[in-house]
């Protein structure tokens, strides 16, 4: 059967390593990320902050020393539903009744959702003045192993705002496709042979490539942002200003060089200027002129290196404010909406940042008999391209009464409650960042500690079981470099710029495309992801053909 | 007069910079550094032993935030003399029986030269393998104000072994470059305006391109490396291997990315695969076939990972071993010997590191009515040629009797220990690395603690006067960022590829280059430079052309 070839290939990999092998590897890694730029700042707990006072250090970002074995079919799959899905979340953030009617009940307990969502109503009623809106998207995915089935697809996530580690994943492609190649693919130094590589010594090997494919996460994903640039049109201030992309940023970011990449490449290959913002100096730095001087409203921002030469802000790209957590000073709800209220695109608008709530996700899987959104969002795509998609979401549940999940209500909140089927799901709040998830049997006592008014909060989601004997060896921020069975998340990199039109609820899509994509592999003892947070390392793929 | 027009510009140089700006400048220095790798492994200085025991961290090299400004008429002299100097120290390096009259008295004082020389010895007698030797060199001056005379240059050293920093000073010029052009030339964000600069507010700036000329040291010095390995030519293994060459590099060295900009080059522009080998594993890791078995001595490199794979090396790049405290294991000298003999082309060779003494320089500084050993070495180039290069040699003297300096040594005697004039002098021993220099009044107590007999190991060198107030601010590798009076020193690369022929002193010359600079910039109050040692700072210039 299908899925026992897989088995297979990761039973024997890696090729182990002799100690010789290993030393050339890790030293060959430790080299090539910091000479490309792989790196991270390092945390407090890597280097304290006394030894560290001034913030010139990086290190290695957490990275596995071989590309992760992945199903070509699957890989395919997933870049082919990309585009769908980019339309999808276009339609989703187009329609705001829709929206409204799936948020209003989780705005009633979430202050955080509350306050987009005040935010978006109060800019409505003022107008918007702009009417394109970005999107950088990433669906996530693992792979799911079940008895008598194929290994699939399932969605484990849909990001709308802050899709990280393009800058950062095409770089592992890059060194994983070194170590593999160097100095020839038959004979690289750092790999033994293995029937994944072009070293093989079988006589037909699994991979014919022998490295990881080519990763366009960068270019595709500034390729949005230039079609965005483009899109805005000429300065709307009098007289004319130059234009530019700010990258709206954490005052404490320590991805600063995932984020570097995209903009480097944004000035070198587009010739477009962009600048660093941290959250803490949007009112500080940019303005909007008044009504009377200026009513279309125009985002300036005025370098504070350079005060005498303002520029227009054509495009917000969020790389911030998409936690709770953001939201710590008297200002930061002001900062969000003076932006929201100005004529830059946002990358994301608030109401794309909503569509990206893991409840919208849940709320997709309902089809026949009961509302089907997907069809109403999609209608000229056929039916088998959305079941195409729904094939890849893990079965879900609100533990909330809701017009649009009615019959499954009463089941999600059967399962949770009992401990026998908690043992196959997890309970995912809103909240983004990781960290916030409950799982497996750990959720019924869970639920009956909080107020059952608490519980619509929550999104019951079946447990995806990815392929129990992967391995691999990482090499983590602090230099230590250690091994174990691993699970994978692939990530798809995808971007979409539409216009919406008053009274419409269809968007208008302009630019659409895939490219590019992320592999973040964790040591299988741990639940949740988050690269940043040390948990998980960044990771590449070597493709097989299922026998 | 000509050098004023030089003093003013370093007077208001660099421009002063608010808060803002320098907040700005220092953050994004800080962020370019670490994005294109201009940086080296932290010292244990700057990150105790204890909190990076793996080594993976790297941090800022130490570069100054502007580039320095320089007269371009010295640069454009120090580059033309480039070429001359390359093909001098090819004759010198050719020219055994000189080199050996020149430093046989230093020899028998000085354990580090007897052993190279022994080398040189036991493998002429048993019959060098190899008639090709390759030079990538580096020729250091400082600028000299002198009452009532030009700017002018004067030579420091010419460096024959492990000239250093062509890749990070590349960075330098790229990322000064940047800065006073992004995001357009006319209003940089990280510089004020400045007469320099292409943002200068005067009506006729004194620089029109407004950054540092492009610097060409990296593809220069590996188009050096390239010529070399072709010129090698095929395997002589039998059966034939795979050629590669080798990077041999200290293992403790902190200055590996400088390094990697030159084998990541030579791999993605060449196609040539290099392999970094450090000193202590020579002996285990390369092996020269017996007389028996193959008498044409070809060097063999095994991977400690791929031991099934080894290389024939075509050119030994020494990064290491050119301290005498390098050679601090009992295996050390047989290693430098076994690389000697083998058929690898060696850059440098025994004879031409030994033609980078100081002596020899201080030796060719004799003209007429003294023997005339420039004249001897460089037949076909006009007077004028030669005239040009003698006016770059600070006046310097020998502490010994030698026939070819006779007339000098009472002088040199004299003037190293009279209070007086020892204060425009600086007393160098012909060893490597910085740090062992005597300085000015010191001179005459140092030389009388000391064994007569003793003296002849030193080089007593005219002190060079750099315009007396150029400014410059530096950021260093631990963070800090300061400003001060800064000396700095122009370093030209150049590679020369040759070939002797038996009974002949006279190379035949196949590849002479010249292309790419380092400025180095120390803060004044130092005498040392060397900027590993963390004394200063990797610089580039912005070229100005005197009133």
């Amino acid at each position: 059967m299908a899925h026992h070839a897989g088995a297979e290939i990761y039973t024997d990999y890696p090729p182990p390593l002799t100690p010789e092998q290993e030393g050339y590897l890790v030293q060959t890694v430790k080299d090539w990320v910091v000479e490309h730029a792989l790196t991270v700042r390092p945390s407090t707990a890597i280097v304290p902050e006394e030894t560290n006072p001034v913030t010139v250090l990086a290190t290695s970002a957490p990275v596995t020393l071989f590309p992760s074995p992945f199903p070509q079919a699957c890989f395919e799959q997933a870049r082919s539903l990309q585009q769908i899905y980019n339309e999808l979340y276009a339609s989703i953030a187009s329609d705001e009744q829709w929206l409204e009617d799936i948020m209003k009940e989780l705005i009633e307990v979430d202050d955080f959702l509350a306050n987009l969502w005040k935010i978006h109503l109060s800019v409505k009623e003022e107008g918007y003045v702009q009417d394109l809106s970005l999107g950088m998207f990433r669906s996530d995915y693992m792979l799911h192993t079940a008895e008598d089935a194929p290994v699939s697809l399932r969605q484990v996530e849909f990001n709308t705002i802050s899709s990280s580690f393009g800058g950062l994943a095409c770089k592992v492609a890059e060194m994983h496709t070194h170590l593999a190649t160097f100095p020839s693919a038959k004979h690289p130094l750092a790999y033994p042979p293995h029937p994944l590589f072009a070293n093989s010594t079988d006589k037909s090997p699994i991979n014919t490539i022998g490295h990881p494919p080519p990763n366009e996460a960068v270019s595709t994903l500034v390729a949005g942002l230039a079609a965005a640039h483009t899109a805005y049109g000429p300065s709307r201030s009098d007289p004319p200003l130059p234009t530019c992309i700010l990258f709206l940023v954490q005052d404490t970011e320590r991805n600063v060089f995932d984020q570097l990449a995209l903009s480097t490449h944004l000035y070198n290959h587009h010739h477009i200027p962009s600048f660093r913002l941290p959250t803490s100096k949007i009112l500080a730095y940019t303005s909007i002129p008044s009504k009377d001087t200026n009513p279309a409203r125009p985002l300036i921002y005025t370098p504070p290196s350079s005060p005498s030469t303002p520029y227009e802000v054509t495009v917000v790209y969020f790389r911030a404010l998409y936690a709770p957590t953001e939201y710590n000073t008297p200002t930061s709800w002001a900062a969000r909406h003076h932006l929201e209220r100005s004529a830059a695109i946002k990358c994301p608008s608030i109401l794309l940042h909503l569509s990206g709530s893991k409840k919208i996700q849940q709320v997709l899987t309902s089809r026949p008999p009961d509302a089907d959104h997907m069809k109403a969002f999609l209608p000229n795509h056929p039916e088998t391209a959305l079941e195409n998609l729904r094939s890849t979401f893990a079965p879900q549940y609100s533990l909330s009464a809701s017009q649009y999940s009615a019959s499954s209500e009463p089941e999600g909140i059967r399962l949770a409650l009992d401990e026998t089927t908690a043992a196959n799901h997890v309970l995912k709040p809103q909240r983004e960042g990781g960290g916030n998830n409950i799982y497996r049997t750990k959720i019924p006592p869970f639920l009956n500690s909080i107020p059952r008014d608490q519980w619509k909060q929550y999104i019951l989601m079946e447990l995806i079981h990815p392929p129990a004997v992967a391995k691999n060896t990482v090499l983590r921020s602090d230099g230590q470099v250690v091994s174990g069975n691993v699970i994978s998340e692939l990530g798809i990199f995808g971007t979409c710029l539409w216009k919406n039109t008053p009274g419409s609820t269809v968007p208008e899509i302009l630019h659409n495309t895939e490219g590019g994509y992320l592999l973040r592999t964790k040591g299988k003892d741990s639940d949740e992801g988050g690269v940043a947070a040390g948990f998980s390392s960044l990771d590449s793929l070597i493709l097989f053909a299922e026998a």
